[in-house]
């Protein structure tokens, strides 16, 4: 609260705005409507290294009506309002830096409508990734976008989340056909209806993907589905070093392979995994890999990728194709971060999350790699490089200054880097509190100001997850 | 202009503001200004059956800047602002209701930059798709998108189009990596930079995709291009009838086949092609074809396609693999339009646009074939059926107030329907003047009010197509 108190000077008329929205909302939640001190602290922050920052509220609504009159009474009494999926957000995209009113959709889990003989399904916004597709198991469908974490729909739906498959089946933009959402004065609206396309007015679904909850409150999802492949091989492949290894991605990417996954992890990585995971790879620079289809077209895709391979200095590629061999290599990807943190027991990790064109893959990597090793940091590279994405997770002990200054120098460096090259500062995991001068060094003060336009025609009062996206200087609240 | 006096009251006011602009312009652009009446007439109208509605002046600015200085002025005086690009829109999209000034891109058809080992290119919004495939001829890349027209790529990103390979490689949505827009007061926007992915703020670029002239001024597209497939095989495949054709897509699709092209011409449009384009097919309901990809895996394609082409009553599946087969194949698909006006020479086209959830297109189809037949109407149905959207060609003799009438009550009588399917009112063509009841009629007042903000907010003066999207009585002016 000191955080709030300190910034704003309001914390009084603050928790009279949130007592007037819990006198009002009370007698509609019940016991899921909170003002519980850990229970508001466990939503004053994502994962990653933002600072905790706890809303006044925390409510627990079970459906869209329940959001919808939480939101219009946080809007009668100017309330900020933040959603809030499975708080994975490593950019301090859920914290409370006005107080507010924490909006848990997590209750709202339930599988609407599954259609598949339309490869599409309606979910609420607080269903995970892994219970959908623990419900899809007998349907021969899946919902394929993967980014590590066991995130919500809805919260993936809001920052534009991709990960590990996106290189084959896109990111959440391009999955995602239609939206309920909640806007700012509670009123509710479905952005379009099921059809695979439609030029019918402006594209509201894309809008609301990737607004961060600053633009309203997606309560519900539906989603592309695709087919589950006839089959899968899952590979590694190490490489003598780092050039060969994204020399081989961008080989293969031009090629036109279509790899359902190709991810890079770098020596101090595969020695993280092998720690954390107890894998027993080479420590090395390596490709995971995966390939998705009809049993000749994956063998024709293999073939090619380890004639590109050899040619870039790559050891055997090592199939797994059992499942339990493909689940032990993507949960050692997927606890990458974990793994990451363990090397340095007790800090924090700053992660970095540039793309580049494929084409300044390789420059933008080794000259990362580079900086890292002058710096003599502990900070392995994974990286989604088929789409040029890479991250850097820079292992930081917060209660050192001089360290925390360090890092955020190299990564200052590494979003500069990738911006001279025609990049974006984030690929997936969005702007948040974090990225909020990289957005304008990146797009430009007139771009930003066209978005800013927007927030403030949807969100009058910028009571929608303020200081999110935006700077507070140029927030309308 | 009788049409704009009479509607608005207010043409010598009008034409005092366009007098105020040329007197700005002229010394800028000369030449490329114009008041001439034929020009003007010829840029009053797209395709299809509306009405023409010349502008007071028609300006042929050759670079983003002239573009800016263009619009700087028309916002100065208040005249209103139509992008044109190859006036190929169907829906009334580039009509002048309001006079002011049409903005032809034609001269804007320079190739920026091409970058073949990151997949994309840049280029003014005056080139057309097809100009572009010949430019790019060497580069073993090619741009997908192909809505028949010879369209530009400026006006395919304004109105979102798609056309026979979506099924493939998407629409315009998919397919745009970046634009640089002219806002409503001259200034100049990037929307985002080219990495394949980005979270970075709202998604400015499908913002301005699809809203048809009404957001900005689109002066440069930057695109994701695919690799030239490997092997391509065309291929036709007639049917006993409509039902079993629809049967078999709905099946492809839902098996995953990842078809290049699967079109669906019913037996009066197969009838029409033979005698327009000189083709010899069974004038029965017929798929055309095109599959894509590495060798064994287009045969392992165009095995499944066939297996379960038999099961819904096909003839055989006739190959066309000679570059020269192809072509004339799709020729003869592409001027599926005009082959559909001979019918009835004299006549003009109204052409539906319907596009519906998969599981939904025979119910769709089937109805829609019935309704004409017993209205004996003379309306070929053509379509992208792989994504659900098909298009009915009403052959329409303006002069007959009756035929006309019958038109438009099936035509919405078709929409209707589509949108109990939660399909959609328009898949590709967009909503222009034509469709704008529709819009409303699909999303509802609240979501088109959403849209509506957005134009506030980029337009304040209501100066950029003015009219279309939205009814008169909705727009800000």
């Amino acid at each position: 609260m000191t955080t709030r108190a300190t910034r704003s000077g309001v914390l009084a008329e603050d928790e009279g705005r949130a007592a007037a929205v819990a006198a009002v909302l009370a007698p509609v939640l019940g016991e899921r409507l909170t003002d519980n001190a850990s229970v508001r602290f466990a939503h004053g922050r994502g994962e990653g290294f933002h600072a905790p920052m706890p809303p006044d509220l925390v409510a627990f609504p079970q459906s869209t009506v329940e959001v919808s009159a939480v939101v219009a009474a946080c809007a009668q009494h100017k309330l900020p309002i933040i959603a809030w999926g499975a708080g994975t957000s490593l950019e301090g995209g859920v914290t409370a830096p006005r107080g507010g009113l924490c909006l848990d959709l997590s209750n709202m889990n339930r599988i609407v409508a599954v259609n598949p003989e339309d490869l599409d399904c309606t979910v609420e916004a607080g269903v995970t990734r892994e219970d959908l597709n623990t419900h899809l198991r007998d349907t021969g469908l899946f919902f394929p976008i993967d980014p590590g974490a066991n995130a919500t729909l809805g919260g993936m739906a809001a920052t534009r989340a991709s990960g590990t498959t996106a290189v084959r089946y896109g990111t959440m933009r391009d999955n995602v056909l239609s939206l309920r959402v909640v806007l700012a004065d509670g009123r509710v609206v479905r952005t379009t209806g099921r059809a695979r396309k439609s030029s019918a007015g402006y594209d509201l679904t894309r809008l609301f993907v990737g607004s961060e909850g600053t633009l309203g409150v997606i309560t519900e999802v539906t989603l592309r589905l695709s087919g589950l492949p006839e089959t899968v091989v899952a590979a590694v492949c190490p490489f003598d070093d780092l050039a060969g290894a994204v020399g081989c991605v961008i080989e293969t990417m031009q090629t036109g392979v279509p790899l359902a996954r190709i991810e890079l992890l770098d020596a101090v990585q595969i020695g993280a995994c092998n720690a954390y995971s107890r894998t027993e790879l080479p420590e090395t620079p390596t490709l995971f890999l995966e390939f998705h289809g009809a049993p000749r077209a994956v063998e024709e895709q293999v073939g090619t990728f380890a004639e590109i391979a050899a040619r870039h200095g790559a050891g055997a590629v090592s199939r797994a194709t059992r499942p339990e061999d493909r689940s032990r290599l993507w949960r050692a990807r997927h606890n990458a971060y974990h793994a990451a943190q363990a090397l340095r027991p007790g800090t924090s990790l700053v992660v970095s999350d540039v793309c580049v064109p494929i084409s300044r893959l390789a420059d933008c990597v080794l000259a990362t790699h580079a900086d890292i090793a002058e710096a003599g940091m502990v900070a392995p590279i994974v990286g989604h490089v088929g789409d040029g994405n890479f991250h850097v997770m820079f292992t930081v002990d917060g209660s050192d200054p001089v360290e925390v200054s360090r890092v955020r120098l190299l990564n200052d460096r590494l979003v500069d880097r990738a911006l001279a090259m025609d990049g974006t500062c984030t690929g997936e995991h969005g702007i948040g509190a974090g990225k909020r001068e990289k957005l304008i060094a990146e797009l430009g003060g007139e771009a930003v100001g066209l978005m800013l336009a927007v927030k403030r025609a949807f969100d009058p009062q910028g009571l929608l997850n303020p200081d999110k996206i935006f700077l507070p200087s140029e927030d309308p609240l």
